[in-house]
């Protein structure tokens, strides 16, 4: 499917109309970005690498009954994904504590959330992508309360699906973040891409809290072999995938 | 009642034991701090001015039914309290968009919020004082789910009748912080204070976004003024007081 103009620019991914105005094309780039674009950088082929890992997490989920965006994955780095209207949130998973909730809570590390925690994040970079709390979601209004509802109870079953996934690959799951848009039917379907971009996924082999660390967080932190990471997560991701 | 050893210096207070265990001394110091004491100042006579304005508006608490830490005002900058634990939370009810809700989500300050917010933030200086989400808050555990609804529940009543009060004041309670403690029964007690320190107080007889602020904002954001407009807010406090 021959792309027309380009739509939007994103820091990972550039998304173009086709002919066929129910169907863009996300173009993944090797760009890295991190702390809200204040560091960036390039994580050598992690387009391809992010385009293939999300390729074969939504066929996933589409067989466990999602709803997602993807239609196909033409080419290696270029995904054919339906048109939807992006919801300007960010919804989080987090099965143990890391990142931002470790930093703003003083929780530990490691310490694992159960139930999980499912937080909402306004996507708007001039504010910081902040956490909003229920009532300052409702205040927004860029959600319907049922939508919220709806989000929540899709972010609890990918997280069931992506668990299970990740343990057969000896990978665990601390947490992730999804994007969710509405088609012309206004029905939620997950978005975006799910890479090591947007979970943090920490090695079952390795005790080494840095060693053991498989996605951005290895950028972020310059903990080095970056490439690696990624690449070992395709590899397990793919191993996995063709056992079904 | 005689001080004997001081227990505790925070930014606006000082805590003093005193020959009764059940019984401390509130201190009321001059010295002004914001943005998590980065800044800080002195404002001519807060310690006065606010020692009374919490008496005044603890007084109007305790004769609406509402448990403080209040006992007596037995000098104009010092207060004899309860002792209490206090839980490391902030409870901030908002009836009106401004501060932290409008800079952190963009909702336009001025925004009437009904019903009013009530917002927990963890009392932390090292992590800055942040917003919790209900979960978070939970995680934290730094209070019992009955507890955190009984705070929510105290905030509102003190909400109604602060609102009330300074309505007929000609002033508008935007939003305020309220902090609690617990007795050695286990019940919650309003402590802290309640002043043009913990507020923000609009002067309905002003039209001017900057002139009507008659609270700490004006120290925040170098609008001069300051003690004058402490000095109006004790003013209103005590004639409205005088009508009961």
């Amino acid at each position: 499917m021959k792309t027309t103009q380009k739509l939007y620019e994103g820091k990972a991914k550039i998304l173009y109309a086709t002919e066929d105005p129910q169907v863009l094309i996300a173009h993944f780039k090797d760009d890295a970005t991190a702390f809200n674009a204040q560091k960036r950088g390039t994580i050598v082929d992690k387009g391809r690498i992010n385009c293939a890992i999300s390729t074969h997490l939504f066929q996933l989920l589409e067989a466990n009954g999602l709803a997602t965006h993807w239609i196909d994955t033409p080419s290696d780095r270029e995904m054919q994904v339906k048109a939807v209207k992006i919801l300007p949130l960010e919804v989080v998973v987090r099965n143990i504590a890391a990142g931002s909730l470790c930093r703003e809570t003083g929780i530990a590390l490691g310490t694992p959330l159960q139930p999980p925690l499912v937080e909402f994040y306004y996507k708007n970079d001039d504010l910081g992508d902040p956490l909003l709390t229920p009532d300052r979601l409702r205040l927004l209004n860029v959600a319907t309360p049922e939508q919220i509802h709806q989000l929540t109870q899709l972010a609890q079953q990918v997280n069931h699906i992506l668990q299970d996934f990740f343990e057969q690959c000896d990978i665990t799951l601390v947490d992730f973040k999804l994007e969710f848009g509405l088609d012309q039917q206004q029905t939620l379907l997950l978005a975006d891409e799910i890479s090591p971009d947007t979970c943090r996924l920490w090695n079952q082999a390795e005790a080494d809290t840095s060693r053991r660390i498989l996605d951005k967080d290895r950028f972020r932190k310059d903990l080095g072999e970056v490439e690696t990471a990624y690449q070992t997560v395709l590899a397990r991701v793919v191993a996995q995938s063709s056992k079904f």
